[in-house]
Order: C-alpha cells, then structure tokens, then sequence
C-alpha cells in the first residue's frame, strides 16, 4: 500500500502537473488528506521543485460555512485570495488538486447562497480560470478517498471496507500497481494523443448522438476544432495530463448549432448535491428546458449563472468499453465517471482549435467558442450510444457504434 | 472527553477571542488539528460570528519546506500572506492560533535558513504584529496535544498515552473540566487584573532578580507603566485572552535600562529546535555575551536580526506556586512553559502604558519601549527567586520571596 501511494504521488507530480527543476507546486487538499500530501510535496521535491505551497480546505467547515455564516459574505470574495491564485499563476506554477469530498457535501444548504457563492468566486478568479483552461500553465486534478465519499460509492460496506475498495478502484483507474505507472502513462498518451488526431483530421462538422434513453442530439463543430487527448501542453512549454485518471478524447462544440434532446446516464453531483435523470432540451445551442427527478433546484441555479450557462462548451468521447467504465462503479465524482462515459459540458469551452496560440478571446468566441462562469461535465455514456460524424463533403461516417470506437 | 473538547472550543471563543456578533473569525491551526478547529468554528457561530476562515499548516511539510525547498525562498514572503493578515485585521477580525507543533521541528535544518525566513516574514507581517501587540483586533492563542510534542514531553509513554497525559495536563492547566470554564475564566481575570493594579500603583522604578543559580539582574521601568494580566482591552472595543492558558503579569522594561546576568531555568523551544542552559549578561539594556549549552546557534541567528533583537521587550511575573508550575511537567511549548515561570522576552515590547491610545510608535520609542522584528519569550523563575521594587521615593519593596508573590 505504501508504495502503491508512493507511486500515485509521484505519477500525478510526473505525468499529471509534469513538475520542472526550479518551478513552484501549489497543492489544494483537504486537511485529511494531508498524509498523501506530504507524498506529493516530496515527489515534487524530488523532482526539484522550488518550493511546495499547500492551500488546506476542510468539507466539513466548508458545509458549516455555508449552513451557518452570514448571508452576505456568499456575495463576496476576499481579496487574497485571487492574489493568491494569479500570484502562482503568473509564476508559471504547476497547481496540484488532489479531491476526496462527499458527493453530497452540501445537501441541505441554501441553492441561493451556493449559486451567489458560485457566481462571485468564478467572477473574481475569471482571470486564473481562463488561463487554467486555456493551459497557461501546467495543471492536474487527482483523488484520494475519504469516508463519506467512500460510504457513498460503497454503501454495503463499512467505513473502512469502503475507503479500501475504493482505493483498490482508484489504483486499477489510474494504472498504479501494475508496474512503473509513469511508463504505463507515457504508453497511453501516446495511443490516446493518436486517436485524437484522426479523429481531428476528419474536420466533422457534424456529430450525432442516439441512444435508447431517448438521446437524439446533432452538435456541430466549428472550423479547424482541434480534438484533445490527455498530455495537453501548457504555455510554460511542458506537456501535462489536466486529469488523473483520464480516457476521454474532447473537443468544443460550435457555441449555437446544438439541436434536439439528450438524456444524462449517470447522477451528476453538482456543488456537493446529486443531480438525477437529466434531460436537456436544446434549439440553437440554448438548453431550452432543463428537467430531473432529483436536485432539478441545483441545475437550474447553476443554469441561470450567466448567459454563457445554457449552451455547451465540451463534447467528451469515451468507450463504454474504457477501463474505468468496465469497474462497473459509479464513484458520484465527475472525476471518474467523466471517464467511464461520453459526456458534455455546459457552460465555458477549452479553446481546442488546431491555431489558438496567438488568438484573442473575442476572436475565439466569434469562432463559435462559448464562455460563462461555469463550466460543468455530465454523462451521457451508454452501452448502446452510436454517435456519427458529417464530413463538409456531407459523408456520413460511424464514430461510435454500440457504445465504442469504431472509426 | 467530548464534553471537555467543546468546553475548551468555547473557552477559547467565548473568552479567549471573545467573539461578537458579525465579526469574522480567523483560525490558524495544523491540518491533524482539523476535528479540534470544527468544535471551534461551532463555538464561533453559536457566538455570532459573520465568518470563519480557516488557515491550515502542516508540520512535515513546514520541515520538508526548510530542508527540500530552493535557498531563495526564505528571502521571499508571496504577496498573498501580507494581503491576508491586512485584509482580516482591518476588519478588526478576531483571530485564534491553535498550537500542536513539535518542539523540535525543525531539529537539522538550516540556522540561516531560519533566520533568513524569520526576517523575511517578519517584515512583511510588521504593521500585522505592531497591531497585534498594540490590541487593534481581540487575537488569541491556544494548544493542542499531537503526537510528537505530547511524546517529547512524556517520552516514557507511548504516543497514545502521551497524547492522553498532555490533555489532561491542557485540560487542567486551562480550567477545564471543573464546572463552566467560562464562568472560572471570569473570576480570575478579574482576581489577576486587581493584583496587576496593585503593581502598577507602586510604579516601581526599578526591578532587582536574584537567585541561586546565578541570576542578579536590574531592570529599570519606564514612567506611567501599566503592568497587564489578562483580559485585554482590544481597540475594537471587547475584552479578550491573548494566551490560554495565562496565569502571567507583564509590563515594557525600559530599553536600556537592564544590567547584571540571567540564566534561563528551563529549555526554550526556538524556531523548532531546543535552547539549553541560556545565560545573558546586559550592559545599558543589551545583550553584550549570550551563552548556552545546547542550540547557541540558533540562539545567535536569532539576536542577530536586528538591533532590538539584543535588547528586553517584556517582564513577567508567575508564581512558582502557580497551578501550572506545580503540575511539574516541562512542556517544552511556551505557551504552557512560560505560565509556570517568571519570564522575560528579547525583542519588541507590548505598549504596556497607563496612557497609550493616542501614541505613535516613535513617543512610544521615546518613552523606552523597545522595537524589534523578534519577540522571544525565556524563563528565568526558579524556587528561590527574589524580586525587589524599588519607588521613586527610594523604598525597596519585595514583590518575589522563595519564587512567589508577597506584595
């Protein structure tokens, strides 16, 4: 176990933030986590980090604050804290989030005074978020387990059981304990990086999506739309891989073209509170009629943010039959589920162009590139999903059948 | 244990930081602290607090960060900290520091390196720690046991049973266990506040230490002092406990008023590494020979930061008979050791005045009050200990006999 977490510290210093001689990590945990912390911190050392910084957060302070402080402060944001992210940030810092909080952390909490919190933190840190997504510097997002979300995944087990299967189901996802996983990941991004690039030298201009739940969705893609695997490079020159683990192929979607109606196959956890039987609506790439049986009051919240909120910004390839989808888990974290299924995103876009380095935001929107202040990843993924491509020559070609691959 | 947890969590609210209704609270504590700072941050809100920001250390990673992390970083504070510290003090926040670290944390790093970051810090957070000191927000500071401070202070134990010992120590030490705390709390501030008053009338202008492990020092008191116990007045217009525990009576000595020689009688824990066997000898109020058995180094490091690094900032009076005292336990933490033992501090004073409010610093300056980038408690109280008040009308009067209070 030990060295199992000893290499799972060092692929997400290595593979995940790709960690250069002389360059700062900034580490986001929660306090509970600070044992695997201090793993990372060394393998960054190791890898001649300048200096460690750690910003510790606490689920359990965190659901206090917003059950109990006052109402006004969801309006504001300290000013330290953009200073803190935009201070790294311009460093060329590798940032270093490792995850582990309860699905359903604030279940019970005001939707306002979340949707306020959302909407005041994402203005003030606008800057640092526009240049994560657009690979400023290099980033990584990794999980540990923690009881609660443990209890979740595994509800017939107890505490302990559970924190143990699902470190058993992290490891298997993220390929640790099956030799050297650095080189196990240099293998995969190279395979993955080349199904990106055929899929990008069809130049699609139109995907469909259908499926038994009742999908039956057409996204269009803008011109010279670049699909991105894992191993994305920041503009501090260094490859990095933004998740750990990863198995989705992505790209944005033309901003307006979106029409028809798709179905999500797996409950969404949006802002610590579960989100079930999502159905959107969409007419010129506006969801037009948002619908759960569960958590309806949390998506239309997140919904109403801003404008940018209700057309899509990623559409995310993934095989029914990709490793973490055959676990047959469902982890209630986007983090694994994204990559156990195909899945879109509301709101923000990646600017995934073949052409964006010298491109300005206003340039990219005209492009079709959507912006907001949210940007949120919900499943779509099922064992029968087929999804064709429309090449400009009008050729229909099969990119997904029963679920997989198959162009 | 529950029950004494939460007892202790509102003392350190209630009496402690005094928490109001509306004002942000600021807690500072380490990540294994996580389940303690919850109860605080409760006690918080019971209290009415607007907010509670929570600022989680780590002591591996403090350690990996001294002996890992690039020389320059000890030369260098990121914006963000300063940016912190202002934007809460100005808001006349209240903030609460809970202790847990190892004594000797810092054991085998680098003096310099220490030195350098204790300069560094300290002059980007001077105008925070010269309105600390000066009362500008209610602050306080309080401890916890953790595994390696609780097994330095019983190392015959095993870790479990040290930490176990040290609460009880904590829990006695701090008045908790024996009824309302908070209503304890009350009565002896004001029992220590009239015996402060009665010091204060004297307005001895001279102090005389002796005892028989060699201590035969002077110190002179600047005019309209005002000696301090707890229960501070902070300019945002509450009382509160700087320390908790507190059982000590201070004032400011004149800056270069002290001569003869002091021995500490207990180690000091100084920037993470044990101090043994201090002797100073003063001339005009500086520390010209400072001596030790074990740690000189850091020792020196720590007078070389600046000129008033050689010169007194603080008396303090605590009876060898003092309940923490008697428990006989070297707790190798300041914040425990100094409340069993009279002690003085090199480096800035606290503006202990009958009359301070409308000063500025430089009257302040002018009136004796030393200045400094460092404060650094020691104790010098032994059994034996005398102390002799001398008027302005040349009347010798003992204030210690045999290490306790007879005046």
């Amino acid at each position: 176990m030990q060295q199992h977490l000893k290499d799972y510290a060092r692929l997400i210093v290595q593979i995940g933030a790709n960690v250069q001689k002389g360059q700062t990590v900034v580490i986001s945990a929660s306090a509970d986590s600070a044992y695997f912390v201090r793993m990372v911190a060394e393998a960054a050392y190791d890898a001649g980090a300048r200096d460690v910084v750690t910003r510790f957060f606490d689920d359990a302070l965190t659901r206090m604050h917003f059950l109990r402080a006052d109402s006004a402060v969801f309006d504001e944001v300290p000013g330290w804290i953009p200073a803190f992210f935009r201070e790294y940030a311009d460093q060329g810092a590798a940032f270093i989030r490792i995850e582990s909080s309860d699905p359903e952390l604030l279940l019970g909490t005001d939707p306002d005074r979340i949707q306020r919190n959302n909407i005041s933190t994402s203005k003030a840190l606008k800057s640092y978020y526009d240049k994560m997504m657009g690979n400023a510097f290099p980033w990584t997002i990794a999980a540990i387990p923690a009881e609660a979300w443990a209890s979740k995944v595994f509800p017939d087990l107890s505490p302990g059981e559970a924190i143990e299967r699902l470190w058993e189901a992290i490891f298997a996802a993220v390929h640790v304990g099956k030799g050297d996983p650095v080189a196990i990941w240099r293998e995969k991004i190279a395979t993955m990086a080349a199904r990106a690039n055929a899929l990008s030298a069809h130049q699609f201009v139109k995907l469909h999506f259908q499926n038994n739940l009742g999908t039956d969705l057409t996204l269009t893609l803008p011109e010279a739309h670049k699909w991105v695997a894992c191993g994305e490079k920041a503009k501090t020159g260094t490859n990095f891989v933004a998740n750990i683990p990863t198995e989705e192929i992505f790209v944005l979607p033309d901003r307006i073209g979106t029409e028809g109606v798709v179905y999500a196959s797996m409950p969404l956890s949006l802002n610590g509170n579960l989100v079930e039987n999502i159905k959107f609506t969409f007419e010129k790439g506006k969801i037009v009629k948002a619908e759960a049986t569960k958590g309806l009051e949390h998506l239309e919240k997140e919904l109403e943010i801003d404008e940018g909120a209700r057309y899509l910004g990623e559409i995310a390839l993934v095989p029914y039959h990709s490793p973490i989808s055959q676990m047959n888990i469902l982890f209630y974290n986007t983090l694994f589920d994204e990559n156990a299924s195909c899945h879109l995103a509301f709101g923000r876009a990646y600017p995934t162009f073949l052409d964006t380095d010298d491109r300005t935001e206003e340039e990219l929107k005209a492009r079709g590139m959507n912006d907001s202040l949210v940007h949120v990843d919900f499943m779509i993924g099922t064992a029968d999903l087929s999804i064709t491509g429309t090449t400009a020559a009008g050729e229909e070609i099969a990119v997904f059948v029963d679920g997989n691959f198959v162009v």
